[in-house]
């Protein structure tokens, strides 16, 4: 997503071939939606639950084609299907550490199968995110140290997708959070109904899924610079806070960040400036 | 100040005449100081610690006379002492309405001394923002509606001021605490350990100001943008969260928002990307 959206902005023709019905598959589905609608208008082409079947050299470039016998022609290819493991012939192994398909196996204090050896980062499996690597860096020096530190949970690491527009997300999307919890709730907040998102020129939205009368657990954001609100997001979701909690609190204007407390208030029954 | 920094984006020639001996005295000195420096690099002049004399018309523009015999020039002067109460002739005293010196006197539940009248806003004493103003309102609606809400404090609405660099900060400033608190203790994370700050070309800071083995009691930042993460840092203040809770949270990777949690690391005495 994000090197389509450079390239774009570069003044590239950028078609996505996405296997899955929607871009973003991880995020939750309204974030998914409004990309798609902002990535087609501007210019970008969608190919969404479409499988490649065979791509080809063509001398000036490349020719992909689809199952259903689309042929795409394109200069340059990104197969962009996520990064695996570069473990193999480090003597992982032999040294009694367990992989899984090439991905270092640990218990939630990042202990692998042999004593005293520890993973971080994005050799354990789950988010290949900086910041998770960081942490679990942090967690192990403390463990060591005898801290006793809390382990990183994946859920509460935040995540941002540098697309134009951005996508900011952490805690459960609202799927997840149905299989978990059965009822929820939820409220999306449009920034049609924000100002400084409006001076931007970008349109988006925040979703906040909480428990039924529950607390929020997850926060879903999309929109220019949206990345910069996840701060707060994950302190919602990390203390578990409920849209109650939040709406008490005065959010500064005009920000964006305003537009997380007026889904706080929307999702509390009391919309301040709600465009939905 | 945000005139001041526009006019001079436009490409004016600004000099900014201040009575105290810093800019934004209501804000943490480290900010002035950064504010300053930031000004002064922007080509900006300042005249710090300088009272006006003299204001005379000249015909093609303004003559503005210090208490020192220095004289500047300009085509506009603009008084930026802040805006008064527009009060008078309303009625108000006939209602029994006390007001002070024009202001609106209220309890901390905005009654004011007429049974059954509130007042809301920038009529009552104390920070002039709209965000206050939207509280005061909800409050007051909610008062009335028998649903006992919590008075809104002036010390839990975060300030932002849009100058470039913008300064944001909610709670007290150090001087404040220490007066209150006696020794506190406090930490400033430069934006130049801060990836995003750097790709925006910014510098400035985060300070952080907490009660001796205690929570959070302030959050000062300065710096291009930093409004926006004055969500977060509302949440800390208003939830006394201690620098050790937030460090166990995880901020995502390259953000300003990092710079909270840097911030909030460096506290808790564990600082990460600390180029101070």
């Amino acid at each position: 997503m994000e090197f389509a959206s450079v390239w774009r902005s570069f003044g590239a023709e950028v078609t996505v071939v996405e296997a899955l019905p929607h871009l973003v598959p991880l995020e939750d589905v309204a974030m998914s939606k409004v990309l798609e609608r902002a990535f087609r208008k501007r210019g970008i082409q969608l190919r969404l639950g479409a499988t490649v079947d065979v791509v080809k050299e063509t001398g000036s470039g490349v020719s992909v084609g689809l199952a259903d016998d689309v042929e795409i022609e394109a200069d340059v290819v990104l197969v962009a299907i996520g990064r695996g493991p570069a473990s193999s012939g480090a003597g992982f192994e032999d040294a009694g550490v367990t992989l899984d398909r090439g991905w270092v196996v640990t218990d939630e204090r990042l202990r692998t199968s042999a004593a005293g050896v520890y993973a971080v980062g994005d050799l354990v499996p789950g988010l290949q995110l900086a910041h998770r690597g960081f942490a679990h860096g942090i967690f192990v020096a403390e463990d060591i140290a005898g801290l006793a530190p809390e382990p990183v949970e994946d859920r509460l690491v935040p995540r941002v997708t540098y697309c134009d527009p951005e996508i900011a997300s952490v805690g459960l999307t609202e799927a997840q959070a149905r299989e978990l919890y059965g009822d929820v709730e939820t409220r999306e907040y449009s920034l049609a109904g924000n100002g400084k998102s409006q001076i931007l020129g970008t349109s988006g939205l925040v979703k906040l899924v909480r428990e039924m009368n529950g607390p929020i657990v997850g926060v879903h954001m999309v929109g220019a610079r949206m990345g910069e609100q996840v701060g707060e997001a994950a302190l919602m979701v990390s203390w578990e806070a409920f849209p109650e909690d939040i709406a008490r609190f005065v959010h500064a204007h005009p920000t964006q960040n305003e537009a997380l407390g007026e889904a706080a208030l929307a999702l509390a029954g009391k919309p301040l400036h709600d465009h939905a």
